[in-house]
């Protein structure tokens, strides 16, 4: 699975946000990351990079329930009725994911609280982009004040956007299990012969096991609804 | 009460939409229209502007559903925390009114239909800043294929249109027939002495006997209603 990360952001250099999640997927392959500049796009170009992937992400700080004006130009621009709709859908099962960033508190967004809406009703735009290409929208990916959160909360947070972004099923355990296994192979092809070699194969070991475990359990019980079914 | 329409569209000479909405506000007073051209925006200008006026209309064409991206640009650079609500709520107690116009049919705006959110969904991030700035969040005029409107239909849309952005009461009957009573005595003193005056000032006076009536008609309702909760 290829993924395209546009980040929308006008000062992203100064972004803490953008710089972790950028050092986050260094190591990953199969991710273009693409920044929108200002001034205006090459829709060919840009159209081309959109068919080249099977993951699209649209990456950005929220500003005033959106994204900034860069990203609805360059959807203004690139995104044009005959490319996702018109004549062909050129779009048409790839997926949409959003992640986002916003200084303000989680649980304002909520019926009553600060913001008034969830994150999932103020992206609704883009929900409705992705219906109107055929495309499967995954569920949002939100970062709620990433500058208070502790270091242990930003490792977690690392391991989910990285999974958002390469994981092709990351919301089953199962698919998370399997995401971590091919990780974890590929740190010890990269450390071969050193001590941490050992201890990341042992590790692995464990994983591998707890999935064959949790998979034969998942069986037992599949057999047991069928039976209550019955 | 002050209007000011913010009009949003990258190809305003080719809009007849706009067009058509422009003339239709030629004659009337205490309104600003306000093209936002590309470039970057003179801030305290914008802002004072903002301050202006009572009734703030966004005016643009549909894309993506949202608006074009020179609106959310503006929204970006104008809308500043400070200005909107940290240091004060500039704006609190003023009309925020979208003018919103598509291509598409109305029909589709439906869970299930083709677009699979209502206008008033797909809007929510204008109706969260509104809350944000603690402005009075107007309902939404949409304009569904205006190119396919009969005459009469253009006629009627002028109207409403003049009404959401001229009178202050504008969702009730009574507030409609009041600002009729205004249009006509207006009219009639700018056609002083024609044939069109004495027509002009029948229909007022019919107008306001039916307003009349109708109030009390609506006193008599009230009171029954009285008689009734005792």
């Amino acid at each position: 699975m290829k993924t395209l990360v546009i980040v929308a952001h006008p000062n992203l250099v100064d972004s803490g946000t953008q710089k972790f999640l950028k050092t986050s997927l260094a190591k990953m392959d199969s991710v273009t990351w693409h920044v929108l500049n200002e001034g205006h796009f090459d829709v060919t170009a840009e159209q081309d990079l959109l068919q080249e992937n099977d993951r699209i992400i649209f990456q950005f700080p929220l500003y005033w329930y959106s994204a900034p004006a860069i990203l609805k130009q360059w959807e203004d621009e690139v995104l044009t009725r005959n490319f996702v709709y018109g004549t062909g859908h050129a779009l048409a099962k790839k997926e949409l994911g959003i992640v986002v960033s916003t200084g303000d508190r989680q649980k304002g967004f909520v019926a009553g609280g600060e913001e008034q809406f969830t994150l999932s009703e103020l992206l609704r735009p883009y929900q409705a982009l992705a219906h109107k290409g055929e495309m499967t929208y995954l569920p949002p990916f939100p970062i709620f004040q990433f500058a208070y959160l502790s270091e242990q909360a930003k490792q977690r947070l690392l391991v989910s956007y990285q999974q958002y972004i390469t994981n092709s099923d990351f919301e089953s355990f199962h698919g998370q299990e399997l995401w971590f296994e091919q990780q974890l192979s590929k740190k010890i092809s990269e450390v071969q012969g050193s001590s941490n070699s050992q201890k990341t194969a042992q590790i692995l070991g464990v994983i591998q096991d707890n999935r064959e475990n949790l998979e034969e359990l998942g069986w037992t019980l599949s057999m047991i609804k069928d039976d209550e079914d019955e």
